[in-house]
């Protein structure tokens, strides 16, 4: 397997997406950190949108891989066997709806609200976050992890009976939510079974050392038996 | 191939995305025209998200296709030959670069003002267009015209030597909003000559067929020698 570069911001969804995958993978890499939003970022020069995550890969063919749709393609196109993408018709359709559910109403609804103001606010220095928007996203999320909570509640996996890249998406998602401390674990039941068997591999134990500057995790961020 | 049914809404990229790749496929389907907004759209038993395109495949085994992504990843995995997923490394991950700039940039930056101006607001009778907010989206697209020229400059399809997911993905927003007469093509010769080649694709004659409620597409729209 080449070896390969990835350029993530660590508070990105899709960054985490792929770093998850790559583990997953067990794909060897070295990693740049990005601040995309930086005049100086050298995500501008790599990347047409601008944004994280990039992989570079030595190849042959060396490849520019941008997006983290390009990454988590690529990994699976490496794999002899199915790795994240089942070979059962009913789950890829499955794992592919989920998918563009996080690209567009996860991100829609409760990322562009919550995360703007959990996150990007501090970090563009746009003042402290407004009682009435975290209220918004919060009951927006409330909304997506019933809908999680009860698909859950009878498959191992988001996408049925094997680990995916839907649960590896929502991973990335809801990871980011948990360190600044917007999940309610106890309320979501079926939920927190599947958060803490995804939590516990090792893909996992990078992202449980990230740290957000300035704000500190919520008080089981790192826990595997929050 | 099993015989499917499509419920889409002729005027959705997804939805168009999905006739096109069909089409390509030479697969059989039936449609079912939807109105995702009306509160008896069958599609709100279909599919969670409430939204088109979904395809239902008798099978075996029997699937509900929900989303475009779901879709369009059906159809190749029916293909015994790569169709509209390339089978060069550096195509693919331009494929699913491509595809992610629509679904994520292209929609927000474009299709949320203009399409938002010219069809949806006659569609849920919003009032009439917004003179400013027609500027600005004609602004983004002239943005997103120039990189797609730019790329095409160099190339027979948007992601290299073949026809991909990424041209029937761009095909099917470029062809909403060249309906409504927002696309000057004579600017961007290189994008026009790749948008005469698919157009004249069989799999795009429905398509120029379709027609919006009370307004009539550009002079142009199904003309193939535009």
């Amino acid at each position: 397997m080449s070896p390969g570069v990835l350029f993530h911001f660590p508070f990105d969804p899709g960054s985490r997406a792929a770093r998850l995958a790559l583990g997953e993978a067990r794909i060897e890499w070295t990693e740049v950190l990005v601040r995309p939003w930086e005049a100086d970022c050298p995500l501008h020069d790599l990347n047409p949108s601008g944004m994280p995550p990039v992989l570079q890969v030595e190849g042959p063919p060396p490849l520019t891989l941008c997006e983290v749709a390009a990454v988590l393609g690529w990994i699976e196109d490496q794999q002899t066997t199915p790795l994240l993408i089942p070979s059962d018709a009913v789950e890829r359709a499955e794992v592919r709806r989920l998918t563009a559910w996080f690209d567009r109403r996860f991100t829609d609804e409760v990322n562009a609200v919550l995360l703007h103001e959990r996150m990007e606010k501090p970090l563009l220095r746009l003042g402290p976050p407004e009682a009435r928007m975290l209220r918004e996203g919060r009951d927006a999320l409330k909304h997506h992890l019933a809908v999680f909570d009860a698909l859950l509640s009878g498959r191992d996996w988001l996408a049925g009976r094997r680990l995916s890249q839907a649960d590896v998406v929502a991973a990335a998602h809801l990871s980011i939510l948990d360190y600044f401390g917007e999940i309610p674990w106890a309320s979501w039941p079926a939920l927190k079974t599947w958060y803490m068997k995804i939590k516990s591999r090792p893909c996992f134990r990078p992202l449980l050392a990230d740290r957000f500057q300035g704000i500190a995790p919520a008080a089981c961020y790192a826990d595997l038996d929050f």
